[in-house]
């Protein structure tokens, strides 16, 4: 809890000068002013980040954390559970959606177990297991508190050990079972809503099996009454520990002056956990793609992002957040290699 | 007459051979079905295009075209006419937004003057030039039908040139100020709607002016009568060179089965010629940000296009179609190396 809390106290709200020195640049390039959107947008966020106008966007990591959930065996998923354990070792090795497209952007990639439904270590991937999967939010706490901030904490050391290592953008990703059902969970915990309005199908659910899935949710949370006010309760109530590990990277992060790109609709999920956590974490994250999932536009909206790619992905894993790589780099490199009016022939 | 007569008999439908090849690799992929979205259907689509379900995308370039507008006189546009003439030579250079990003992609512009008011030579620009300008479409047609026909076949011959050098995926640019005006008028003409509905401030036009803006697109179309079915009678009487000419590109393109992709606003007008010309062009287009400026979804209705960024960018000049290059050969990478279900240690 200590880790937590220090690194909350520790976040803060963008440094105003660097942005308006950014802002001053692109003001300058050859082209009129603001016509670049959110080329521009992007880099006085990473100025604001920074806490300077000038800065290195090319040493970039994918932190990406795997659980498995008690829910599954209500049917929310369509995939046995061990695609976890099968997939998550492809992720370091080029393989799978985020795997092929972080090599494609010079990302490395980082997978974590934090509660792989296994015994077996796997191979590529960092032991960090805190339990073999959550526990059945339908009939009970995912988690304790205390499990909680552990793998929000696991978070905040992963981003911090990454930091230390040189890596200047910092992408989220995911693998677990059926984790779109406690995303969902915690988006309609957090907005008020009906869960029935922000429940998807995820990998591949059949239409049919939408009503029982949101009903799933709408039990867990009547039975387990997490507060919307306290980020850490509804992780423990209606959460996964890959999702509270996300959290925590961007806690880790916000703390730590690093930009954070966000995946899709799970990574949403720990976005706005993260949010309630600190609000100012907010200010730290990049969305990176519009979720083809149900519940997007509302989690979106209360982040106040706006995501630059539109691809119509549901994968997960990071694979969206590694896509985006491409345009945060393209972005620097067009604020700092566009010529100015002065600088050019102009009448 | 003969070349774009030509050209136009030669366009065929995608080979739906190829796309079913590429869609059951993808199928294959160590992912759910269809959840990669766009990489997916980019991937499908090239296949289709190149008639090949295994084919390289690195080698890239934007055919730019720039043209000055009569229209120009009537109070359009905030900014001199002369930037045209003053920052196109910046295409070819890395310095203005297309001429960075395009470097940043690995790609080459290719920059060609359809009709610069000016009299000299355009540094490092092919020299096609019409006109210096069209004609004032509030007085009169912008251009005659053997002017129209001209700079759409100068398109035709870049494109086929570029495609003989080996480029394997085309993207459009131009410079021209005051061409949203033209374009709003084309789009508006396609329609059928009101200008007003699709007429917005280009490259910052002051919103009081908007209404005369849209009032001068008006009065040209009422006075000129274009023909709604027929692309080039709308190009010549309410178009630009520079708009016929990235038509022009798309048609080479798609007659000579290279994907052409788009750029923003302008582009949007250029594809709809296009498109009027012979429909199946549209099979060849790939959509790559949607333009912030007004009129953008009734244009990519008409054309059913999803564009894969959304940056609010209203620069134009090929930026956005630079900018998508990226996405596109990111998403050949994971088509051709994340792993099928037989090759990984699957249970």
């Amino acid at each position: 809890m200590y880790l937590l809390e220090n690194i909350s106290k520790n976040i803060y709200s963008l440094d105003k000068n660097s942005i308006q020195q950014a802002k001053d640049r692109l003001d300058t390039l050859i082209k009129p002013k603001g016509s670049l959107g959110k080329i521009e947008d992007i880099c006085m966020q990473l100025a604001g980040i920074y806490g300077t106008a000038k800065f290195d966007t090319s040493k970039k990591a994918i932190i990406a954390f795997a659980g498995d959930h008690g829910v599954y065996e209500e049917g929310v998923a369509p995939d046995p559970q061990d695609i976890t354990q099968l997939q998550f070792p492809n992720f370091t090795k080029g393989l799978c959606g985020v795997g092929a497209l972080s090599k494609f952007v010079g990302a490395d990639v980082i997978a974590v177990d934090v509660g792989v439904n296994c015994d077996h270590k796997l191979d590529g991937v960092r032991d960090y297991k805190i339990r073999k999967g959550t526990s059945n939010m339908a009939k009970g706490a995912a988690m304790t508190r205390e499990e909680a901030i552990k793998c929000l904490e696991i978070g905040i050391e992963m981003a911090e050990e990454c930091i230390e290592k040189g890596y200047k953008v910092i992408g989220i990703g995911e693998m677990g079972i059926c984790n779109t059902t406690p995303s969902s969970a915690i988006i309609s915990v957090i907005d008020g809503c009906d869960p029935a309005i922000v429940t998807g199908i995820g990998a591949g659910l059949k239409k049919e099996r939408l009503k029982h899935k949101a009903d799933t949710i709408r039990n867990a949370i009547e039975l387990n009454k997490p507060n919307p006010d306290d980020g850490i309760d509804i992780l423990s109530k209606v959460g996964g520990f890959e999702i509270g590990s996300m959290a925590g990277v961007i806690l880790g992060c916000s703390a730590n002056k690093t930009p954070v790109v966000l995946d899709g609709f799970i990574s949403y999920a720990a976005a706005l956990l993260a949010y309630k956590i600190n609000p100012k974490s907010r200010e730290y994250m990049i969305a990176s793609h519009l979720s083809a999932e149900a519940g997007t536009q509302k989690a979106l909206e209360m982040l106040d992002l706006s995501p630059v790619l539109n691809m119509d992905m549901r994968l997960g894993e990071g694979s969206g957040a590694a896509l985006a790589f491409n345009i945060i780099e393209a972005s620097n490199y067009a604020y700092q290699n566009m010529a100015t009016f002065d600088e050019v022939e102009w009448v």
